[in-house]
């Protein structure tokens, strides 16, 4: 370990633009990682995903081990392969969704014994279990598994969550795999000074990047935005930082500033689906009675597939007749939104203006 | 009237290749029109129709009219510019759907009057006024407004149908549309006699193309068969000819041995949602248990954006996840076939090969 493949190109206003190379090619920071939890994001082909300018997505380990299975993968010698997408791949541990998706058993020392959702199955997922199923299907980047509780955590549960998180982060790295690299996550609910411990200590255990997780989960922005600085004050300025979860673009806005690299939300996805588009000028809710008529494309200053060729009249339409193509559209009209905006973001650390496109972005949006 | 833009370029084994002529372009014969009953063919694009070799669609003038809505198209200067679809378009009169999906009020020699099957409200459909929707629509080919009853049906209402069909269409004549062709439908049941003169009299009235309506609702393949034979045998040989509503592979290469050029059908679309490929070897049902593995793509002899990038068990996959993906791949597939097909049918009439190439078919399938 020790060996991070992420290179840090040039820092403006506390933002960082960066390079991480994986086995299945580079992506750039910071960087937004759209969703294929259950390895295709929702409506949206890979070739259309790379059109969009998406660099890197995230899928779920919990969800793919369960459907279609880990051997389903494996014979199609991986997840790349399987699902047709050839750039990086993380694969989130899929802790999160055993314990909330699931009808828990428990959790011990051991790991977290959980049944399924979809047919009640027992299942274990242990740190070890969980790295090797990563391993088995192909990821480049994988997750430690790790253990946090619903917002507002006590204390007392919160101090719980980050010494099984450091356990557990620890017996992760003695089966990390090579040819994959192994994402540690700080947590600590929202006390700055478990946080820190926490961070110290999955640093001194030496990981080749580290997420900030159980964030964006109710507590109030203020909140957030001072855990993550305190979290990324005690991080390595060599390792590449992923905000797990979030979130709305001046959210990321936001925490690029505070040095995060990466970031995934089903937003962009989840409410294409269910009709809001992100614009230049804020959010479209396209079922709207205004956009009726309305022969302008979803955000006029959009460049996209959709915008080139739709109007918000046609897409309101689509949405309100239950057509497939309604939320596929808006699902990729998001998905550009995002990339784009991840690319004006790069842009803007690259000529050092970081600060001003952020003040820029507050008044726009 | 009088001057229908087709053109037959040759003929071989019963079967016809022509040209027909649309302000929005030509298109091939034998054609097959994929259903965009809502201004739009299920979760694909426009330029997704192009690429799967589609050269024209069909849309619903009862839909349309109640959804989004006759004034929405028309304030997008119609309907290729509010779906972004360049090339040409026939809208169904929509007869059927009045009188199959709304709660229908009263059939008179006046029209159709229906309640909408969306909001209840009352509507009037009568042969000038559906003639003049689908010209407010702006589609290039207009269908006249008909009158059918469900299979089996007595011959005195099959009578009743013809006699209603031709008046109507007789009306419809005489608003007929400047810049769009109209097309008469042949009823008559499954009564080769009235089917007979029904043609005769339409044709004599004289239109731009005439359909064959009211089969493939439950009637022997013999039966559609003999009605197809003994209503084209009545239709002029320099018109285009429309079977509508069919359908199968087979059934097509069948129809256009005994002189059909146009088909239009939901198998492609509807089957595709719902899980079944068609392929060179026959329907393959995606979630059957023996894909769970299988690497190959739908169809090995295919060359389609599908078959190069997803493997059957990756379509399983998502298909039994409930991926929206999974819809929308089997649906491009079909409908990049069923084109495929129409193009091979072409190909073999144009090498004056059609017997030959029907009798291969047959086997193979």
């Amino acid at each position: 370990m020790g060996c991070s493949s992420f290179e840090v190109v040039k820092t403006s206003g506390g933002a960082r633009l960066g390079i991480f190379h994986t086995p299945h090619g580079d992506f750039r920071t910071p960087a937004f990682m759209p969703v294929a939890t259950r390895a295709s994001v929702k409506g949206i082909t890979p070739k259309e995903l790379e059109e969009c300018g998406v660099e890197i997505i995230v899928a779920n380990t919990y969800h793919l081990y369960l459907r279609p299975g880990v051997e389903v993968i494996e014979s199609a010698s991986g997840l790349h392969r399987f699902m047709g997408w050839k750039g990086p791949i993380l694969t989130d541990s899929g802790g999160f969704q055993a314990y909330s998706l699931s009808e828990l058993k428990e959790v011990t020392e051991e790991g977290i014994r959980f049944k399924s959702h979809l047919d009640g199955s027992e299942h274990l997922f242990t740190p070890e279990k969980v790295v090797e199923i990563q391993a088995r299907l192909g990821s480049d980047i994988a997750m430690v598994l790790d253990l946090f509780f619903p917002y507002p955590t006590p204390k007392v549960d919160a101090r719980v969550s980050v010494e099984r998180t450091v356990r557990w982060a620890e017996r992760s790295r003695e089966v990390r795999a090579d040819n994959q690299v192994l994402f540690a996550i700080v947590q600590g609910g929202t006390y700055v000074d478990l946080r820190e411990e926490c961070a110290r200590r999955l640093v001194d255990l030496d990981f080749d990047g580290y997420a900030v997780g159980g964030l964006g989960i109710g507590e109030a922005k203020r909140v957030t935005e001072e855990i993550v600085i305190a979290t990324v004050a005690n991080l390595p300025s060599d390792r590449i930082r992923y905000l797990m979860g979030i979130g709305y673009p001046e959210d990321i806005v936001g925490a690029v500033g505070l040095g995060i690299d990466l970031f995934d939300c089903v937003l962009p996805t989840r409410n294409g689906r269910t009709g809001t588009g992100f614009t230049s000028k804020g959010k479209v809710m396209i079922r709207n009675a205004r956009y009726r008529k309305d022969d302008s494309p979803l955000d006029p200053e959009c460049d996209c597939e959709v915008c080139r060729n739709f109007s918000r009249a046609y897409l309101r339409h689509l949405f309100l007749s239950g057509e497939m193509l309604g939320p596929r559209a808006l699902t990729y009209h998001n998905l550009y939104h995002f990339a784009h905006l991840m690319k004006r973001i790069q842009k803007a650390i690259e000529e050092d203006r970081f600060l001003e496109f952020k003040q820029n972005f507050i008044k726009e949006e």
